[in-house]
């Protein structure tokens, strides 16, 4: 995933000469807090945020004036892997950044807010969906056998009886983000589900041995 | 989690009576975009923020004046899991969120930049320390034979021939984010992983096999 996938491409259009009272205008009426001045060209110039505005007594000046200076400000290339802008935001503790493209024009804005959409999505997958690919892989166990799996090596974890029925029960409505601060992180996490795939193929294995004897 | 690990307890405390110029002047200081008004209590009555304040032109009337409301204002109980926080700064599309204790105090605030942080070290975890997960799991599976299935699975998934080596390479300095990303998704990552220690384990077997012949 790119900056590009990323970045809101709707920003308002400040140019250098607009008074401060017309960007105060202008960014109170579209909520935001912070904003590229670019040139005529589209080229960014400087950068301008809610913080900085509301100190200015004379509001008639023009808005180069009290911009920070584009050499002060975090950018990211629309090209750069999304990850830069992710990194950037939490290092520099900013609530966006302006993305340019090669030509130093402003193409779009990472808003910190699109970044918490982006990453919680990832939260939101149902553990549910992640054991329907575990069966999927585990050619010909069922999805009882799963969970009858997934009861043993909770209890052989957390010494906790639980049956399969009440192990669905848990799982359903749950989702990965809550499954990870759950067990206890990440590694922890797979490291289970392993576990969980390996005793349903043993018992499967098992049982099958038992009816050819 | 619950919302009070995610929270930052450091806040300026505004109240109603602070004139407009008090305000600014503290919020600028503290680099903040917003903060909530708080009575002597310490209870939450308002909230302002940078947007709201610029556009002020007397700056000597009390906040209490230009203040939301708290019955206007997001807000979040610090027992609440920290989802709650996140998933209404997605949905209101704020920047931070004042934190209640049940008397209706704020204790503190969710601000877009933390859960950010919060969300993202989850994909800095490298991939690596999820392949020595999968080997601890898989007894008897050596990291080389590991690496060499993961060679195999990835030829099998894309058709790309590849030596255990070549992966090992291609991992090492990658990221759980970069991993999801390039694999098409969580549920396929995680597939592929439970692939590599399956045929790490069925070549382990059939390896004794022969050496039993």
């Amino acid at each position: 995933m790119k900056v590009k996938s990323l970045m809101d491409k709707k920003f308002i259009k400040i140019y250098p000469d607009f008074t401060v009272q017309t960007v105060i205008d202008l960014m109170y009426k579209n909520k935001k807090f912070s904003t590229p001045i670019v040139d005529n060209d589209g080229k960014m110039v400087g950068w301008t945020t809610a913080i900085d505005l509301m100190i200015v007594s004379d509001k008639n000046i023009p808005i180069k004036d009290i911009m920070s200076p584009i050499e002060d400000v975090i950018v990211v290339n629309k090209n750069e892997p999304a990850r830069e802008a992710v990194t950037k935001i939490v290092e520099y503790k900013v609530i966006s950044i302006p993305v340019l493209n090669d030509e130093g024009r402003v193409v779009g804005i990472v808003r910190n807010c699109d970044i918490t959409k982006t990453l919680s999505k990832l939260y939101d997958i149902p553990v549910h969906s992640i054991f329907k690919s575990l069966m999927g892989e585990l050619k010909g166990i069922s999805w009882e056998e799963l969970m009858n799996a997934a009861a043993i090596v909770t209890k052989q974890t957390t010494g906790e009886k639980i049956t399969g029925e009440e192990y669905e029960k848990r799982i359903k409505g749950s989702t990965f983000g809550q499954a990870i601060w759950a067990c206890g992180g990440l590694e922890k996490f797979f490291t289970d589900l392993i576990k969980i795939g390996e005793v349903a193929l043993a018992r499967k294995v098992s049982c099958k041995n038992v009816i050819k004897k």
